[in-house]
């Protein structure tokens, strides 16, 4: 493919159609994944959650400014599963993250789900191995947090920062219980605000709570003032630990092999519906829906209809 | 089936196993799902969403109660997409709602993600059909907000309830363009906080800026305080009047065929990952996911290995 060797080669105008074909999904993005899949694997993954508000975007943005200082190369994505509705719900982060715009060691990209189910998971990893074979070294995941997103961005990446800030709601409920297992560090955004200390006892709190690590990686908490580029340095270099800790305890492998199973899963998943649906296209589908809506027919049975000559026949 | 014919009973042990069943997922969740498919379509299903700390809990709770007095009967479903990892992040949220314990005509239940993909919104489909079998009048269903399980919510639901508080974060981010368009009714919670009647003016001027609605409903925005009992009955009166507009308006038939293609899809999707995970169990599945972990193969060529001979055989 011409579009595959274009942005094998670095170019920024292929990297974004490729995106865009990831997103539209079907025989288009297995073909372009499929051609730039063997020069992926050199980038490191971070993912970036936290709740509205918590400053994602200005973290994300001095972190890269920190690292293309250093000379390094940055691919970030802003997900947002909430915009198949409206397409244009992280307007806001974007403009906030424009004094980046024009750099060539930058590309950004904001990714909405085209409203297929399990779609923006998929396409995200699609995005993020483009991005990876296009050769950024660091790619930046930024994802609101709260609920799948959090748990999705955790399998994807290699490093998971949960952001945090002081005075959120009721803290105990703002700390979700399922976000101690998937955070590698965590940083204390607006640590000059009111409650920062108590914030940051109360999670080292739940850490010690939860026992020795099982994988001996204790997840640091990084006290920070994005807006003011506080605590920038001392977070690039929590992260660089952490990457040498992935390495050195074998866990990068184990981690990757996680990834390519759950991408491997989604892939199949969405595939095999695609299948389906254009086997099956318009009345016959559409016919099953009515009925199923109608209860004449429940929905296992339907599908079950559907499966029985293809992937059941023995 | 025994347990089908208790469940369609209203026997509540019936029940909890049913859920526990549709929740582990696979053949005896289909079974039991198709044998009480035809019950369905009678419960009102009403979804509450929110960020952490909105006062979602307490907000069913004092919901519930008002219903109670009226001789309803409700079942509630507090999702946590989350949980996957921990299994427990809600325990806070069910100690809360105790008050409502023992009461014959509630049913509460938590449901966490088994890990697989996409399988909490599937297992959150089918407790919904098992309440609505069981002759639950009310299924509420309770989520954390922001990203995907907002969007699962709204398409599970009939009536939408979106919770907004006063003073959480930046207004402007907090309430997310992907909001606008779920909710059907807006909660101001705590509305007896600073800021309440600003949150108010913004979320009527953001309803303003998106123009007429499209269905010709307009989403009314209630201000509660849901700890105190205030404006529990407004808000229940409000549900009521959306419920009669989507009957007047045939919205309901269109909203229950959406449901079912969706529902449909998602079964399609776990079942489809299921046949192949049974038919090439074990080695061949391990080889093929160690292949793509070390880039020897891209997924989707992978996918297409395993869903040829099955799927797309003409």
């Amino acid at each position: 493919l011409e579009l595959a060797q274009s942005l094998l080669a670095g170019n920024r105008r292929a990297l974004a159609r490729g995106i865009t074909i990831a997103e539209t999904g079907g025989a288009p993005a297995h073909e372009l994944l499929a051609a730039i899949y063997a020069s992926t694997g050199r980038a490191h993954i971070i993912g970036v959650t936290g709740a509205p508000g918590a400053g994602k975007s200005t973290l994300v943005n001095s972190l890269a400014l920190h690292w293309r200082r250093a000379g390094k190369t940055i691919g970030i994505i802003a997900v947002d599963p909430s915009s198949p509705f409206s397409g244009g719900a992280i307007l806001g982060d974007r403009i906030r993250m424009q004094p980046l715009g024009g750099d060539p060691g930058i590309f950004i990209r904001s990714m909405a789900s085209r409203g297929r189910l399990g779609g923006i998971a998929r396409a995200t990893g699609d995005a993020i191995a483009l991005l990876d074979a296009a050769g950024f070294e660091i790619v930046l995941i930024e994802t609101v947090g709260a609920g799948q997103s959090e748990v999705e961005i955790a399998a994807a990446a290699q490093t998971t920062l949960v952001i945090e800030v002081p005075g959120m709601g009721d803290d105990v409920q703002s700390i979700k219980a399922g976000i101690l297992e998937i955070a590698d560090i965590f940083v204390v955004n607006k640590a000059d605000r009111d409650g920062a200390d108590g914030l940051i006892s109360q999670l080292r709190a739940m850490l010690r709570l939860g026992g020795p690590p099982p994988n001996g990686w204790e997840p640091p908490i990084i006290p920070a003032v994005a807006m003011r580029d506080q605590g920038t340095a001392e977070l690039a270099s929590a992260i660089e630990r952490h990457r040498t800790h992935l390495h050195a305890s074998g866990q990068q492998a184990a981690r990757d092999r996680e990834r390519a199973s759950r991408e491997f899963q989604l892939i199949i998943q969405e595939a095999a519906l695609e299948r389906l649906h254009a086997r099956y296209a318009g009345a016959a589908w559409e016919a099953l829906v009515d009925q199923i809506a109608a209860r004449e027919i429940d929905p296992y049975t339907a599908a079950a209809q559907l499966l029985e000559p293809e992937v059941s026949r023995k």
